[in-house]
């Protein structure tokens, strides 16, 4: 594949529309969508609307609806019914509040009650770490409760009658490796646990469907893929089959059926809508609804299959430029592995930190990762074409071996 | 005290200078800055900043510090140590995060933690509903914890061995009766409890003074009299000498003490900054930093002295102008109550609609309360004067007995 091969695939991507409206700074190629999505100008003009007209004129009465506009009072739910598609679910079955963190607690603690007589939280060691510290410290709370961490690809292997429950993340934010969801959910239904599914890496790039994994929760990130602006609110799935008994240990008053009769005593909502809580933050929110609002004609099929030429292609130009310098630890074949790919390089922070000083963005993650998100929204395929010339030359003058990229760096 | 004297009174204000900064539209009172705090202009450009600068051109790079301006990974910490001053703390025993029902979650559980073997969360009917639903969350999912909720005015008399907890809002929302905290917190030691204060109707309005209380811990709200706009994240407080001992079932990687080296295991940051968990919603909390910044030359003596005056104004005039139409429910005594007043009127619904069609925005809560809120930096003298003329007249012709001003309404 040629950069003229490349050119040529961008003018026939449907999704080409979506990047023109994407406010990425001239020079960049963006490759670290998967760590946080870009801004819409769409987005951007929303914002401003919210804060100077919603909250700075309407003051309190923006959380009524009235004839100019929906309250903030649905806010969260209207932002529900937008996603819901990118993850296979019904509208009822989202609620989209709090942090992934605080929502994988929740998740969590949903399960356990749902199998009051099991004691394992099982999980892997490709786990954000997040998700498990989150399970431990529930596990420490409810003081009967194990998390159980074991080798990824052996999660099988570990499913028995005492899991309460089975929680993974659908994609290793390292490896960028996808599990089998539908082939472990259904191992888990079968010695009777529920599956907890943290979709932070996936939600927005592949065709998510936790209808036909027959998922019971799950949690997932919106500023990742999604482009929801930085912590923007996470979600929760509950399946529907739950509804009547899954509950929530945070019961705050936006997931009360009747928030505003400040009644003595609670009332859960009906569906997912109970696992919201407190006052969401309601800037933060609108950003994702524009965001979700600007993919609304966006089929996650095609996204996915946009990520899988991508990453390909990414992987193609690799081998063809870097030789041996590199590896490929992100799976070689397509429907095993995310919208990212990550390369093994002892240097990897002070590569990243070259490669940004030139313009192409990505991230590390320690000890020697250097990771790149292909957001099949944002991306084109000459920036991948691009982006390994610029590694390329990076990596053959050793331009990262300065003090300045050796230097540490917090998040990228 | 006649207009005159109210313009006079304004002119002599220290914070008039604040007032000159909010965006408020024109022909507003704004007597509801007990429930959403409004909009400064420099708040609307900072939010501007972070959207169109710090996203859509640093990306995923505003994580970090940099020459240009400090990252987002210290920016909790950066909102915590405006906050502290408001509340009489340190910046490390507050972190801003989360809403207050989450953050009630939290203390709750970080209480009972430490007092293992008492089985009481004590609590009074006045308290806002959400944390009582929340700490009925808390005590279901612990199993052998019993939430008590007493009258409010005899909140000391049910204090006894088998209380681990004492929480309370200390400004009540209906009524606007501010408990005696010192008395109560000492009241509670002297038992061997711990207390968790809701400081949601007090923080931005009066002198909170948590060091002085002898508290150990508390939540509130920053979107009502800090004016960080709406679901702008709630903060916890915990005590300096709980430091070594607290801890939060939430264990997300923010409230890590590295979070970006992706550990496996869970190592508490130190101080209140271990109850961070999820990423935060950086967009609301911005705003709620600007929003911050702009009273750091404010003394919160200065401001609970002028809520105090405005109070005593409003009542003084209710009582000239009102006649026995409306009841009083807020203590008299100013030392007594928070910057709120609350009027009892049987439509009061209906006339607080009719009050916000001619610009006088306060709300009601059900089922007959009308609640007028006096945020020291927002409102002048004169408004007050002025409202109460506008009630007066709404009173006086019954221009609330409408079939669209009884219509329902969700929030004011």
């Amino acid at each position: 594949v040629d950069r003229a091969a490349c050119e040529r695939a961008d003018a026939d991507d449907p999704l080409a529309g979506h990047r023109d409206r994407i406010a990425l700074p001239s020079g960049v190629i963006y490759l670290d969508g998967n760590s946080l999505g870009p801004l819409h100008r769409d987005v951007a003009e929303r914002v401003r609307q919210v804060v100077e007209v919603e909250w700075g004129e309407g003051l309190i009465t923006s959380w009524n609806a009235s004839a100019l506009r929906p309250g903030w009072v649905d806010l969260p739910a209207r932002v529900a019914a937008k996603l819901a598609p990118w993850v296979g679910a019904d509208a009822d079955e989202i609620a989209v509040v709090d942090s992934t963190s605080v929502d994988v607690f929740k998740a969590l603690a949903a399960a356990c009650r749902l199998r009051p007589d099991r004691r394992v939280i099982l999980t892997d060691d490709a786990n954000f770490p997040t998700d498990i510290y989150v399970a431990r410290g529930l596990a420490e709370l409810l003081g009967d409760r194990e998390v159980r961490v074991v080798p990824t690809l052996e999660v099988a292997d570990h499913l028995d009658d005492d899991v309460a429950v089975l929680t993974l993340t659908h994609v290793d934010y390292r490896t960028g490796r996808r599990h089998d969801a539908a082939g472990l959910t259904a191992a888990a239904h079968d010695v009777g646990a529920l599956t907890v599914w943290d979709l932070s890496h996936s939600t927005g790039a592949l065709a998510v469907d936790l209808h036909a994994w027959s998922a019971d929760l799950a949690v997932g990130c919106t500023y990742k893929y999604l482009d929801g602006g930085p912590g923007s609110p996470a979600f929760i799935y509950v399946a529907r089959r739950w509804h009547d008994r899954a509950s929530t240990p945070l019961q705050g008053w936006f997931g009360h059926e009747h928030p505003f009769a400040f009644a003595p005593d609670y009332e859960p909502a009906a569906g997912a809508a109970r696992f919201l809580d407190g006052t969401p933050p309601v800037l933060s929110l609108s950003a994702l609804d524009a965001a979700l609002g600007l993919r609304a004609d966006v089929d996650p099929e095609t996204a996915e299959a946009k990520a899988r030429w991508l990453t390909s292609l990414f992987v193609e130009r690799v081998d063809a430029r870097l030789d041996d310098e590199v590896e490929v630890v992100t799976p070689r074949d397509p429907t095993q592995r995310g919208a990212q790919v990550s390369l093994r390089h002892p240097q990897a922070r002070a590569v990243m930190s070259a490669l940004i000083e030139r313009g192409v963005i990505g991230d590390h993650r320690p000890p020697d990762l250097l990771r790149f998100g292909f957001s099949p929204l944002v991306v084109r395929s000459v920036d991948v074409f691009d982006a390994v010339e610029v590694l390329a030359e990076v990596l053959g003058t050793r331009a990262w071996d300065t003090p300045e990229h050796r230097a540490p760096r917090t998040v990228t």
